[in-house]
């Protein structure tokens, strides 16, 4: 099913050269340093339910493209926020899921899911309403397997580390249980604090109630809620976490006066603040963010530019990240131009970014992060971590912003099994287009091969310090 | 003068299964279901007049590309406001066209006009100075001829089915002479009520009387307007219409109460609506459309994003739709949320957007139609109805949105003799897109083989129901 | 080091076809209509100092990069605004380059560098730590040769004409050192005359008056200020300026009321001027510009959306041109419209648009330069003059705009020794994609030939009458 040459250029020549450094890396471990998987899978080790909540209830890119076809989300076991009631049986939704497979030619969704149909579970035939039962029924029997469990997969996987994400609110309890457990398997989090810096994240007020508590701080309070989350990234980082994240909006950054910050903080405390105050709050405290790397050393993540719960049909049925999260324009030039006038000089800082808009790619932020040293230009995000997308990142980043001011590929994934897919579609795309390089004379065979290293592994070792 | 592997890939492997693919396609019934071909064409079945008038004075794409050059266009025979003179022996502008001939190099008008020289009438030789009056004698002969009338060349094009577009103000009388002819050439209308909706349009308050007057309505009221609308999309439809279409300057919808829609359609009618209201009101009355779709099955176009008549000299001497209509940056996910939220969920809706705006396939386009059921993307439009623009629109497009979320080709043109030759390039295109696609191992073959088919006919017919 | 196939398309047939039309190209002498190479050299012809002088302390690709992987530009010998201690031994900045040489891989930068190594200086191996002292000690040894001073350079090179750019401030003391000194090399000035045009500009003020001294003029009056101008351009014109250039923060003109203009004048001399006002006296003035071109033929180049000097520690510690220039999103259809609607219609009026905004090729830049007679497109700008970006110009401009509304290329150096590898750059990526629509049957072999020849030449010359 899976082409051995798939995603390389179709000149002979330039194949065969993408194809030998892409022998170079598909072997080298995976380091995963951002990304949205489970840490209980890792905890309690327990098999995976069945196909279908495998590959299709929890995975948006999946239900999103069936539902756009007219397929209901309850058909498909998403579920509601009113708790009625929901297909549950996996393989009648798995059947309309394999009726339906046509839906995702030429997605990338097709890719990640063929290669793990093929490589993790074994199956050489294409999904369709003929063979729907027969993969249903071969995938279940897997995952009764010892060899189906997490930890096994992870091992299989060759996963040399894994970052999950997660708010400052959580208690970290799988990951404590991972380390009680003594499996060696390195699971770390990432410290998320969306839900205790904007304002007009649900239960803003109640979640500082808690943040407090959790830190022995009155979090109420300006200094004190400073200090809780001074409190809260060492408690992450002794849960390994080398990065905090942030998925604002937009990308602003401000740089306030500790009065100007504290009348907004209490103000978000009350429930009182306008939409621009709150927007004014998340951008101020990406900026405190960055102070706390300073001090304690973690990588700051910013993922700005997604109209979150586009649909108040589907928010008001199925809640939150139900596929209708839409890219909007993102500016970065003077969005960020407040944080980098106060640390931007840093030395020591590590701010990565992400985009939903490819137009900043070449516009916004290839020259920035080809001057700052402080910023450093994360992969292709989300609907452009795809073949096409990672080429237009290469090709639109690479002649202002070099390699070197790049990270690696992030896998971003809570769909456990597309994770070797997605690196391995990562390094083939990369080994692709160092090749067309070299073809053209733009680069060295040697250099290619170390680039091809670097970007499939050391890169991400390096820029999130793992 | 027609490379038969033209649009191709340039690898030998790749082209020869662009060309398999192709081949299954190239004969395909032509299916254009949005257009500006006059219907008096059909229902008169007259000779077109001449060379120059078929293929230089009506074409904008042809004269602006001369006038840019420095040649006027009273020279081309375009018509002034003033009734002034202008060029009207065919012959002398033929000349002048093919003196410059060589401007349009790799532009689609070149690959449109020389497909229609070479296939419709023969020539072979590459239009110049030299050729000029060779190739306009040639041309004016074959005009004479019974099998280049009108309802010939539509057969030999192998049309199966051909939209036009129409005012609410136009009576259809081509529609019905075409109907009465007895001839069995389908040719459907769609209803574009800009004239009627836009308060800034000319004579908005005098177009409303009309309105009122061709409906039995008292259009001059809220409830009469609406009552109007749904009476003339029953009449238009009774002409086969199964779409309306859109062109406003921006992609905005609101979603009003009624009383607040009928006070800005009150403020339209007496003129004294600012700018801002009126394009409040255009956007509600896109959800307005959108009720009616409902209601009477028609699919819903936007074609937004226009900055029409830009040069104020062009518009006084010579009026609309002269080659200055230039495109600008359009937003969709802010836009479209109102019309979303008040019909977007519903199963039976269809609406479908098109773009000037390439920044928006990837970022904005692609995700909603990709979540939408009721949204479908149109194909490539206008400056980018093109070899490269058609491959960015598959590129940009396909790995978020598939092939299932978009509608197939329109060719909208009002150059009849460029139908075959823009659907041409449509298929071609697309099979060498499909080809890359298996090529590279995201595509089978036999997949590669159906999607032909139905990007060259089966989605267009599906999407528009045709 | 240098691939003699370097850019071709990979093809072998595509690849044959570019290299016969880069064949017919490569040789012919260099037009340089824009740049900003320093006229001192050509005047004292002078030894360059050192390669680090030559090759990296002027050069704000090179040295950015390099800041941003975090090495300090005091190291690499950059000036302070201070003028405290930065390095000044050429070999330790030519050793800190060298050892970092990998930041360039797959940067225009790379391949302009390695090209002026081999090319200019008949280096053959790559710069890295290990080659540092070598390539080093050969280049110091070159400069000191007679056919390495910059007349000798400029005549090997084979450079027809080049532009510098100079403010009207500015004697021109070099470019007449030149004429006296009887040498033939053509050496002309351009006018940019942004410190006398922009109220931002530090010393506006000073700057006017010095203005009135060397015209004559009572500058700080409206009609004095203009005619000033005039006489200072006639200046530039005897000493060959053929353009003026105008690198605004946006791209937008404005066509004010004399006394409107004149009341933003006064302000702008007291400083008292605000942004909007200042952005409006800006845009108003390129008006004025272009109305004083229509009198004395001129050419205006419009260079819009960088945002400069963007890091307040750099611009600080190190002033303008460091590096910090980022670009940002560039309107044209609404901002051009005011200009265009005073003068927009004038046959004798050429005016050249740039971007730093590449998602205006296509929606904006094309279409205004496919229509207006006055509009030529500028080549690719700045980041995006690379491999890369001269493809996506080409492709996203030449199917609306054609070949004759764009202007050839401009290298826009202050690196001397780029001249001729920044050409060669341009003649192979026309040359690779006039062989592509070649070969997909978009244009015919002596079209494409005829093309090459006007893309590296015959259009420059042209569109800045030179």
């Amino acid at each position: 099913m899976l082409h051995p040459d798939r995603l390389f250029p179709v000149d002979p020549s330039v194949r065969a050269l993408a194809r030998s450094l892409y022998d170079q890396t598909q072997a080298l471990p995976i380091v995963s340093p951002h990304g949205h998987t489970d840490p209980r899978w890792y905890a309690e080790n327990q098999p995976f339910p069945d196909p279908a909540q495998l590959f299709v209830v929890p995975d948006h890119y999946v239900f999103r493209m069936l539902y756009s076809q007219g397929i209901d989300l309850t058909q498909l076991g998403v579920p509601r926020v009113d708790g009625g009631p929901t297909e549950t049986d996996g393989r009648k939704i798995w059947r309309l899921f394999a009726e339906n497979f046509q839906l995702f030619r030429a997605t990338p969704s097709r890719m990640w899911l063929e290669h793990a149909f093929e490589d993790v579970f074994g199956v050489s035939k294409r999904l369709s309403a003929e063979t729907a039962d027969e993969i249903y029924d071969h995938i279940s029997d897997c995952l009764q397997k010892p060899e189906f469990l997490p930890r096994a997969l992870f091992e299989r996987f060759n996963i040399e580390v894994i970052a999950t994400t997660e708010s400052p609110l959580d208690e970290l309890k799988w990951h404590e249980m991972i380390r009680q457990s003594g499996w060696n398997g390195r699971v770390v989090t990432a410290y998320r604090p969306d839900p205790v810096i904007d304002p007009e994240f649900e239960g803003f007020a109640t979640n500082i109630e808690r943040f407090g508590e959790l830190t022995g701080e009155d979090a109420t309070t300006w200094s004190g809620y400073l200090a809780a989350h001074r409190n809260r990234r060492a408690f992450f980082k002794s849960y390994g976490a080398t990065s905090s994240d942030h998925g604002h909006a937009t990308a602003r950054t401000e740089n306030l006066s500790a009065d100007q910050a504290k009348a907004l903080f209490d103000k978000g405390l009350t429930g009182r603040i306008t939409p621009e105050e709150a927007d004014a709050f998340r951008g101020h405290m990406l900026t405190e963010m960055a102070r706390m790397s300073l001090e304690d050393g973690l990588v700051l993540q910013i993922h700005p530019g997604s109209f979150r719960n586009h649909s108040a049909g589907i928010m008001n049925r199925h809640g939150r990240d139900k596929g209708f999260d839409i890219p909007t324009r993102t500016d970065y030039v003077r969005a960020l131009k407040p944080m980098l006038d106060a640390v931007g000089m840093e030395r020591d800082l590590s701010v990565i970014l992400f985009t939903l808009d490819e137009t900043s790619y070449s516009r916004e932020l290839a020259p920035l992060a080809g001057a700052y040293p402080c910023l450093k230009l994360g992969p292709a995000w989300w609907f452009f971590d795809s073949p096409e997308g990672m080429r237009r990142f290469r090709e639109l980043t690479t002649e202002t912003a070099g390699f070197y001011n790049t990270v690696g590929f992030n896998d971003d994934t809570r769909a456990f099994c597309s994770i070797p897919a997605r690196h391995d579609v990562a390094r083939r795309v990369d080994a692709a287009y160092l090749a067309t390089l070299v073809a053209t004379g733009r680069l060295e065979e040697d250099e290619a091969a170390g680039l091809a290293h670097d970007l499939a592994y050391g890169l991400a070792k390096k820029a999130y310090k793992l």
